[in-house]
């Protein structure tokens, strides 16, 4: 087998998992999100406050996905939800298979949720072309990455249908140029949602909230109809 | 052949070819410097005002990785030096095949320097394992990024010679413990050097300008020996 052939063998495989961890979610009703930004963008920070929005009202749970330690699950599991880190073996992306190994080995406490977030390890490129089964991919770009990154890796800005902005209180200090990523977001993904929110002072974190559960009413309905 | 195979095929070629590498930079003279880093610490902007700072006494050419876009070799023609983009499509970091083209392919616009910079793709995990014939690695690390990074990362910050502490103009606006970075590089790098600074204020500017020189001065001094 060339290089090729493997990664083609891989990416079948992941294919093959991710297909049945949508049936299983879709069964169980439960909206998946899978989160992708560079290191450092703030995914586990918009976690803690989305959940702590949430969790009155829904039934959550995380997977945490990273090359080394077990923090981001430990900062989940403090806001009082279940979570679980997959430490992935030097990685630099979660596959499907990582995530039906890591439900099964939970036993059920990240079973029949409403909503799963997937944080995925940091990164901009590995992540894109690995389906885990998820509704939809959602993008960060915090304001002190430059505005220059949908650009530079435009495979993630197309496939995620969600961008959201971060940090977005650091705006006064840094040269950040929102029009230009509002357009070239728009360019990339023109069905795309993006929402720009500071989790420190809470702006914007309703629009965001507003796309979670809009997201999993719809799909609600759409299991109903199928019931 | 399996995944792990492909795997170490592709890694001694790229050492071969970073051997090769490494013995046309030493026969030049030229001091290289391997750039690692999130998307969007600072990895080009540090570049430039280090151009700005050494071009006027150093011969200095530039390398950019990328995934997509020209951006980053013009912004570093525009300081006035030769640099070549290399688009790699679609992989995670270069590789020492993709850097002997480029040089070769520049046609001797890159041979004869005093200071190569390679600008590897944004990413904290896949450059790591592969040599570019550098005299040694820098992982720069942004204070708005958050202080885990070097225990979510362990690799690259064992590996980088130097790390570079970067937007410290932002330290008043954000969570960011700097203590902790310092005792887990000292930790993990024993022998390296940590540098703090801002392109913006310019401050630890020199600190950093004192590493490029004094390993420049090093390795002229070993290459005059063995000439």
């Amino acid at each position: 087998m060339t290089e090729v052939d493997v990664k083609q063998k891989v990416l079948a495989a992941n294919a093959a998992a991710a297909a049945g961890l949508r049936e299983t979610f879709a069964r169980a009703g439960t909206l998946v999100v899978n989160l992708i930004s560079s290191p450092g963008s703030g995914k586990t920070t918009l976690l803690e406050k989305t959940i702590a929005a949430l969790k009155g009202s829904l039934r959550l749970g995380g997977l945490e996905g990273d090359i080394a330690t077990e923090r981001d699950a430990e900062r989940l599991r403090r806001t009082g939800i279940p979570a679980r880190q997959i430490l992935t073996g030097g990685s630099c992306h979660l596959d499907a298979r990582q995530v039906e190994r890591a439900l099964a080995e939970e036993g059920g406490r990240l079973s029949n949720l409403d909503v799963l977030f997937i944080e995925n390890v940091g990164n901009l490129i590995c992540p894109t072309g690995y389906d885990l089964g998820e509704d939809f991919k959602v993008v960060l770009l915090s304001v002190t990455e430059g505005e220059d990154k949908p650009f530079k890796y435009p495979a993630i800005f197309a496939r995620a249908a969600v961008t959201v902005v971060t940090k977005i209180d650091l705006l006064p200090y840094v040269a950040f140029d929102l029009a230009a990523v509002r357009d070239q977001v728009a360019s990339l993904a023109p069905e795309g949602r993006l929402v720009e929110v500071s989790a420190t002072t809470g702006a914007g974190m309703d629009a965001w909230l507003s796309i979670l559960t809009g997201a999993l009413a719809k799909k609600r309905a759409a299991v109903g109809a199928t019931r």
